[in-house]
């Protein structure tokens, strides 16, 4: 893509529920976007309202999701960003792409491969970007580990470890039952950066998983689960993930080479320690994805930017996101079935 | 001040060296002033243009020192963020001031305790916010720290131990020859916490210092400064003050009470550890006090707003300002003539 | 058994290789034993004498193995510890057992459940003692991690993550071949801990694993392996095992449960900690269980003590070591077979 | 002093309280030493016997203080270790070495420099060792510090900051009146670390100290102690001393140089953490230095078999330990006086 200097992009964002509250606050902060419309249902009119004053968005239009056609059809419209719920989520990103706008989209694209082999194939055609909203692998501590791999400071690769942890969840019956399940919802994250951390593709993956949440069960989904992943090198990885843990929003990833191995912690909402009678005591560990990740959400809309103003190419390649899917679908077989998965 | 919620304060900022390039961002990110006037010398006029772009700051205007006195009598113009260099910076915020203007400026206001008290009297005067920007105390672990202690988690004090040290410094000459010396400079940030979390004033310091950095020992100040302290309840005090450490900008807290000892460390560039054959390897603590204290920045901007607003009062208050200038000067008197000085 | 207070007993070891040496020296400053016989082959013989000369143990008597039946026939001994290879090992425990004696044995007391079966028998045929050296359920740090557990203090159980790694092994051939492979050798202790933390047993085990090291490969063995088990009550497990780490002796264990989660991580060599212009560094890990793990050793002696003269029961029950011993054959199937094994 | 291999020196043990205890207990576990002499007052006796049996030293003869002549007289015994009051601890130093014995005595060796100058005489006159009981500089984290200083791996040394405190003392009255003041009796340990780890003597030094406790206040005595000092290469000294922490024996030190900083933080009891909802809980520090400094000591004993056995120097000097007596003193006075004293 040419790189368009004083270029600035004019962006529609749809959906502006938690995740997409908290793209807008990027895109504003940021500078790099003109925010041309924001559109969501009509329940959502009066907090939109808010978001624009707070803002001071002047020349924004708050538009309803009727209206997309017609706001999609606006030759000065440059880009997209999808924060809709996941149903629909894929003809949007398509008929986006279709009408000639980049396109940033939360994870997953969509719930089925094909869906998601689709949406690229409509990025191709079009020629445009077609961002999935990876956030982690923006983190700056994540990507100074995959720096560390790709350098060789780590050597040949052994073993990966990823544990994903979230309080209770507040989703609802309904949002659990169309979500894809908690691996395409949720562990989505963790396969995505093993594989990119990795740089090969498993070969066996076994999932052992459980519902301790009553409603949970109801929908036959899961909230804690264990995946162990066999890789042709001999590189062995663990996935973990839990939805429901009291204490915080506990991600870390492990990464152990033949020259060290490396680790990320939790970093705290506080550097303050108490000693006392007791022991010791630290701060809590950040409670939530948008507090733990919010210079890797900051840092992957400024990268849409960059890519879409032709600075540099996307790292999230649709042939990744598009694997990512697969592997998804295979460890929920493993999942449901109880038995190793063999990977082709 | 009566509280006016839908108000957006228009602000001039002063100064557009790197301290008022910090502030200006936040300013602007926080979307709660409107940006009327950046005002510098001429030198600096293309890197304010570049700022203007960055931020899409339409309807700002550029002014030279010049124009102080025609911006000062805009009526439609709120408040001033005064970020020059300290020679001056006393006689324009009395004048910003006497225009009816709020003010915020960075420290000192002024160099000696006398322009001080003239400062806040000018405030008083006027009944308009005169905020000093001690960063520091709007830390989240800073805050955290003064909440155990004021709510009674820690006891009764006994140990107050601050240390804050420095990346070798870039200053010219003629900054330090000017700066007003090393304590009002810069240990300022320290005698100010301290005062504020011990909630009582010393009867004594002593302050014992060096020169190692062969520039600093020509213009006759410090580089090396430790500092002890003695108040009427017995608590006893230490500030170590370094400016040329190697290895990034190393800020701890400390106080003992008879429940507990509170510590603050310094948090890391990353979470990224790595264990290899010659131990543990954590990344670096933060280089600079634009990274490592970036909320505080951003929170004292829009503590600012609020008070403005009427929302709150201001935290940072005239007294404690005045009285610190004081504290500076008696531990300058200490430092020059190597005894303990009885404070009054 | 009854309590007798004054009583010192007569211990004989058998091996006084690499841990028979650690196990010895943790007898002789316990002061709670009489030495009375050191038992090795020959080419020891010097070796021995040292160790006698170091320890001043003027009354200890040297023997070869072929005098093992005539010490056992001693009325005055009472104990033996056990430390030989695991060929053999099962006979003289059995022997010792049928000699009155109560005994202290390294793990695997057999390679086969059924001679773990035959040992416990014994046992209690003979109403002594059988300890076996599961030295890490003694570590200070794993035994408040189980109070912690059995008290409630984490709640209801629901995930156990338990790693384990080592330095390059120094081991021959020899040793890999008649080990009873890398799992029943080294991952027993993480089987029994999981089992005696998680206070149920697993339904469902899978075992992946790789051989890194051509020898080991040769062999059949393996160096890397990732374990995942399921239990009745939805608690997940995840056991991880190493061979050939480069930085040392590392040893973490997990428990995740609805009230919060426990972490055991490293002890380092020493405190110290060096920030420089490349980050912080810490000291290593302790590079051998000698050294992580020297307070536990000395912890099941001194438990071994206690328990032959009567003051508590012995916390290695013998249905445990018994259940562990068929664990790790169930996992070393699944491992061999790459599927899921369902436990009854 | 020639070396001599096979010699196990006879030793004579003076007083069996706290820390006299501590020292037997390594002097058996060493198995360096034979206990030849356990003298205290009869109302120790008991105690004394149950030690012996515990022990197992049926070769050990317990006296009184009376029999001190008789015992020093025996040409068998090798060495004295004393661990009696500070009151008539020099006199039984000189004595002893006039007798011909190595000496290991607790710290202060006496409560005037005079004394203890006295003291290194007799050990020259008498070619005998004298090692007084600075047990941290045995500490291993020390050590690793104190090396790194040496070989040049902090650069030139700029600040140095020891922090010492301990739980509320269950020391009597008689006690802190006799003790030398809180000084002498405890900040010893760190004047002595100061100026070892420094290479250099400080020119000048001011105290500020308060009496928290009413009782140590009645007896004109400290418990919390602020010490800087200056030396002429620059470098800059904090020691902070306090007697009645709530949380356990929080023992810091900390050491800058030009290429980096040192820190030696408190190991902990265990190494179990516990996240839940209100953060993450680690277990107590060391609450002793019986326990804390356990390897320190043991490390001193084992040093000074070494030196009596002629393997080594005695690394704690007469020259030393005389200074830090006299820096003490200087340290007192200042104090006392509330002003800065310049050592000569």
């Amino acid at each position: 893509m040419a790189e368009r200097k004083n270029f600035r992009p004019k962006v529609a964002v749809f959906g502006l529920g938690r995740i997409g509250n908290i793209h807008l606050r990027h895109i504003v902060q940021s500078s790099a976007f003109e925010v041309a419309y924001l559109i969501d249902i009509p329940s959502m009119l009066e907090k939109i309202r808010n978001l624009i004053d707070n803002y001071c968005l002047k020349d924004t239009v708050v538009c309803s999701p009727e209206e997309t056609d017609e706001i999609l059809s606006k030759p000065t419209l440059d880009a997209v960003v999808i924060c809709t719920t996941v149903h629909g989520r894929g003809d949007l990103i398509i008929k986006s792409l279709n009408s000639g706008k980049h396109v940033f989209a939360e994870k997953p694209l969509a719930l089925t491969e094909e869906e998601v082999v689709d949406c690229y194939r409509a990025a191709k055609t079009n020629n445009k970007t077609l961002q999935c909203g990876f956030d982690k692998r923006f983190d700056v501590s994540i990507q100074k580990l995959y720096e560390k791999i790709r350098c060789g400071d780590l050597g040949t690769l052994r073993t990966i470890k990823l544990s994903a942890r979230e309080l209770p969840s507040t989703c609802t019956k309904e949002y659990i039952l169309s979500s894809g399940g908690f691996l395409t919802d949720s562990a989505i994250h963790e396969f995505d950066l093993l594989v990119w951390l990795a740089g090969e593709r498993p070969q066996s993956v076994l999932a052992f998983g459980h519902a301790h949440n009553p409603m949970i069960k109801e929908c036959g989904d899961f909230d804690s689960v264990n995946v162990v992943l066999k890789f042709p090198s001999g590189l062995l990885a663990f996935i973990e993930n839990f939805r429901g843990v009291p204490y915080g929003y506990d991600q870390r990833y492990e990464v152990l080479g033949t020259k060290g191995c490396a680790v990320i912690e939790n970093p705290k909402e506080s550097q303050l320690c108490l000693w006392d009678e007791k022991g010791m005591h630290s701060d809590l560990m950040w409670q939530q994805a948008l507090t733990r990740f919010t210079d890797a959400y900051r840092n992957e809309i400024e990268h849409f930017a960059a890519v879409i103003k032709g600075e540099t190419d996307c790292i999230v390649k649709g042939e990744e996101v598009t694997y990512v899917s697969r592997l998804c679908a295979s460890a929920m077989e493993s999942l449901q079935q109880g038995k190793v998965i063999n990977l082709t």
